[in-house]
C-alpha cells in the first residue's frame, strides 16, 4: 500500500528539505519503501545521509506548496528524536528512518528503510474530497510538461466542484495555487 | 468542511442500519450536520430515534458495500456508550449524536445534531489514493440513473490506474465490486 505524505531530509548546507513522497509501507508501519526520482533533492539528500523523517499529514495546502515548489513561509519544525532529522510540527504523525539498501538497477531507484522512530500528534481528518481533488490536481501540474495544458486544465475543471462542495478554506486556497500556477505555465 | 463516513441507525425492528454519509462538522467535532436523502433508512430512522453513531473510517470496501447495498457479512458492533446506538468495532472514530434540529424547508432535509460522546479506536491510514478513487468511483455507481451506463463507466476508466498503483487488495476489491455493480446494471 502507498501511503502519501511529507519527507524531511537535510540539505548540504543543513537546512531542511520538504517534498511529498509516496513510499510503499508494509504492515505495522516498520518499513518504507521510496522511489524518489534521481533528480530531486530528496534523492540527493538521501543519498548522503541514508535518513529522514516520513510524516503523515491531512494539509493539502503544505502538500501542494511543496510538490509544485512554491514560496511560502516554511512551517514549524523540531528535532527529531533518533535520526538527524527534522519533524514537522504540525503533523498526525511522524516516522523517522534509515535507508538500508539503495536498489539502483530500475528506471526509479529505490530506497529501502526501516523505521526507528515513530510518534502520533494528532488525529488525521478523514476522509474529505476537496482535500484529494487537491492531490489529484497537484499531481497533474506537476506533470503539466508531460500532460500538456489542455489535459491538465480539463482535470482542474473537473476537480473543481469536489473542493467547492466539500473543502474549506485551506483546501479551497490550495486549489487556487494549483490553478495559478497552472495558469502561469499557459 | 465535509467528513466522509458510515453512520449507523437503528431500524424499528432494532437492527442496524450502515449507510454512508457526510456530514458537515464543526471545528472541534461538537457538532454534526446531515443531509440525508428523504427517501432514505437514515432519514426515517434519524426521525424516529432522534440519534446515531457516525464512525470515520478508512475501510473502502465497507464504504462501497454500504453505498451500494450490496449483500455482505455484517462488520462487528458493539453498543454505544451515551445513545441507544450501535458502533463499529472496525473504525478510526466514533462520534455518538443526538438531533436537536431538523429542517425540513429546503431540498434537502438538514438534521443538526450534538455529539455528546466520542471515542477513538486507532489511526486512519491516511492520504492514499486508491481509497479516494474507490470513494470516487462508488459515488458515481450511485449516480449511474442520473449519469448513464456511459459516463460511470468512462469514470470507472478514468480512476482504475491509481487503483492498480497505489493500492492494496481491499482497494482492489472494492473496486471490482463498483465495476461489477455497475457492469450489472447495463
Amino acid at each position: 500500500m502507498i501511503l502519501e505524505g511529507i519527507v524531511t531530509t537535510i540539505n548540504p548546507d543543513g537546512t531542511v528539505n520538504l517534498a511529498p513522497q509516496g513510499p510503499i509501507v508494509t504492515e505495522g508501519f516498520s518499513r518504507l519503501t521510496f522511489r524518489p526520482f534521481s533528480t530531486s533533492v530528496t534523492y540527493a539528500n538521501l543519498h548522503r545521509t541514508r535518513c529522514g523523517v516520513f510524516h503523515v499529514i491531512d494539509d493539502v495546502l503544505l502538500l501542494a506548496r511543496t510538490a509544485l515548489d512554491l514560496e511560502f513561509e516554511p512551517p514549524a519544525l523540531q528535532p527529531a528524536v533518533v535520526v538527524p532529522g527534522q519533524v514537522l510540527v504540525d503533523c498526525c504523525r511522524w516516522y523517522e528512518f534509515e535507508v538500508e539498501r539503495i536498489d539502483e538497477r530500475g528506471e526509479r531507484p529505490i530506497f529501502d528503510a526501516r523505521v526507528v522512530h515513530a510518534e502520533r500528534v494528532r488525529d488525521s481528518w478523514g476522509f474529505n474530497r476537496a482535500k484529494h481533488a487537491v492531490i489529484e490536481a497537484t499531481i497533474a501540474a506537476s506533470r503539466l510538461p508531460l500532460l500538456g495544458q489542455e489535459a491538465v486544465q480539463a482535470e482542474l475543471a473537473r476537480l473543481r466542484s469536489a473542493v467547492d462542495k466539500t473543502g474549506g478554506p485551506a483546501e479551497r486556497e490550495a486549489f487556487r495555487l494549483v490553478e495559478k500556477f497552472v495558469g502561469r505555465s499557459a
